[in-house]
């Protein structure tokens, strides 16, 4: 069973998890692509599959094809779906069982779409399905958070080019959401009431140099402090917690945002390697001064022995420059001086 | 003038730094090796690199060839020397100007040599180099941090194949290192006067499973929350706060386990692309509970959106599988269960 460890003296967690490889061998580059014939996430490949959580089609029994949005459990997943939350401290060594959900959410049955490139209706679709997923999984008393995210691209560990999305849900709410969690918190407390994250929309719409996008819904920015070239955050304007809460009027402009910039990376970078991840509040929502957003990075550079050693990012891309260019203002950045 | 920037949110500060690129070309992949005759780093060609900031050499002028170790500013350097530090705080927006300093020691004049292959002599200079540097850095008191580093091959984000280490001094200190002083700070005090790190020599010498290796001074670890495949720690076995305390007489066996560890990672997997750094207290040397080491991380998987939603890492090899391995116990790992 996967086993989730916290280092002997910070917070940081690790999955250990062996089930994707037993071999030194097996880290040789696993970077070929696979043909539609035998992708499990193309038509007629259904039973490639785990049997399907979900699928939208018209008619046609579970697990046939025709579906035009799937999910299903992840063949190799991280955590394991079965078991209590056992959490063991003995000197030094912290652990919990990895209990927990690992699942796929095929996108589309295109096996070499780029999400951009779907119809407003198809992206609606995926966040229909992230949502209903993530309230399927909400429910589960033993998951205190779940993480939808997407790796697109070989160098951003997509193992599978089809397009895919994934869902974590962890029995530990991971470090980086209690970071924010508990800085918009004393944020809101220090200011009398103010949530850090609609202060940020505010102020950046009022600066306007590192805005890519905005729409009656979401604005899309170039994070001030970006740790990565071209980092891009999509916020909702309205102050919402959780991603759970997305109203029906604001799916479409959801959408139509996350085809935007997704398009505006692919345009100016060559369809770049990117992850994206969609930060809420914990499952047991108790923290109402949170902010949901989706955050997006390109993989341009490697991190090396500077950023593993300080936590210290270093990005080679002015934001304010990154923005300019996804805005189409400019093909080029700025000279050095 | 590059820039030190904190996230909006939370403490993670980014080095934004335009001098290696200038367009979005620039991002295509730059693995091609460089061959002896244009290598900056190889005898005869010292005026490719800055003037040289330290030389070990028998004879000769300064920068002339006959060293056999060579310390050079970086010409592509993340920080720049120049300059007061200047912190500003105007609402959302916190920064740094980028002062610091960004060094490179070149450990062997042999281009195609692996630091594991050098003598016991040669791997103990490129130690007292790593000294000499930072002991003339820390006068500074512009800077708070000195980071020791080393980027092995193309993967871990090496632009140069000829073997160097890298020291960056920065003006505020890492995220990663308060992280780990502060909780050794409180293990110090909860346990009315326990060190952390010594804990974990002790416990782990007597667990034995996860050592590497031992020798009269140093220990060789896979830790407990091992983030990456074959992480390995070297840890002196004395209470030692600063790396810049290293005594004479730990130096030699500080070189022999650095030789045997990335000897057995080379052998085991390879020659794997790696990073190394050495966390040592802070600058001003307050925290007498922290205790110096040297961690090495091969890259042998991507780390893709979950990691960076997260914080967490997954990590596909037991701890215990990978020390077994290293020590020579077995070739394999154990299949999945």
């Amino acid at each position: 069973m996967p086993e989730l460890r916290k280092d002997y003296v910070t917070d940081t967690w690790v999955i250990i998890s062996t089930i994707r490889s037993s071999r030194p061998g097996d880290f040789k580059d696993v970077s070929k692509k696979t043909p539609p014939e035998k992708c499990p996430f193309c038509y007629g490949n259904e039973h490639l599959t785990p049997p399907e959580l979900l699928a939208y089609r018209k008619n046609g029994p579970p697990n046939s094809s025709g579906w035009w949005i799937r999910a299903v459990p992840n063949l190799y997943p991280a955590l394991q779906i079965e078991g209590a939350v056992n959490r063991r401290v003995n000197q030094l060594f912290h652990r919990v069982n990895g209990v927990g959900a690992h699942e796929v959410i095929i996108e589309t049955p295109e096996h070499d779409a780029h999400l951009s490139a779907l119809s407003d209706f198809q992206v609606q679709e995926v966040i229909t399905a992230y949502r209903h997923r993530y309230l399927d999984l909400i429910r589960d008393k033993r998951f205190k958070y779940i993480l939808i995210f997407k790796n697109h691209g070989v160098r951003a560990g997509a193992s599978l080019s089809h397009p895919h999305s994934q869902l974590i849900a962890t029995p530990i709410v991971p470090g980086r959401i209690m970071e924010e969690v508990n800085a918009a918190q004393r944020y809101y407390e220090s200011t009398g009431g103010t949530c850090i994250y609609c202060e940020i929309v505010e102020t950046e719409l009022e600066e306007e140099k590192r805005i890519v996008a905005e729409n009656e819904s979401f604005i899309a920015l170039s994070p001030y402090a970006a740790r990565f070239p071209f980092e891009t955050w999509i916020l909702p304007k309205a102050h919402e917690m959780a991603f759970e809460d997305i109203t029906d009027a604001e799916r479409a402009p959801l959408a139509r945002m996350m085809k935007d910039v997704l398009g505006r990376l692919y345009q100016c970078l060559e369809d770049p390697p990117y992850n994206y991840y969609i930060h809420t509040a914990p499952c047991d929502r108790k923290e109402t001064k949170y902010h949901w957003h989706l955050e997006i990075t390109p993989r341009l550079t490697e991190t090396a022995g500077f950023e593993r050693g300080t936590g210290f990012y270093i990005n080679p891309v002015m934001p304010e420059d990154a923005a300019a260019i996804l805005r189409g203002k400019t093909g080029l950045l700025e000279k050095p001086h």
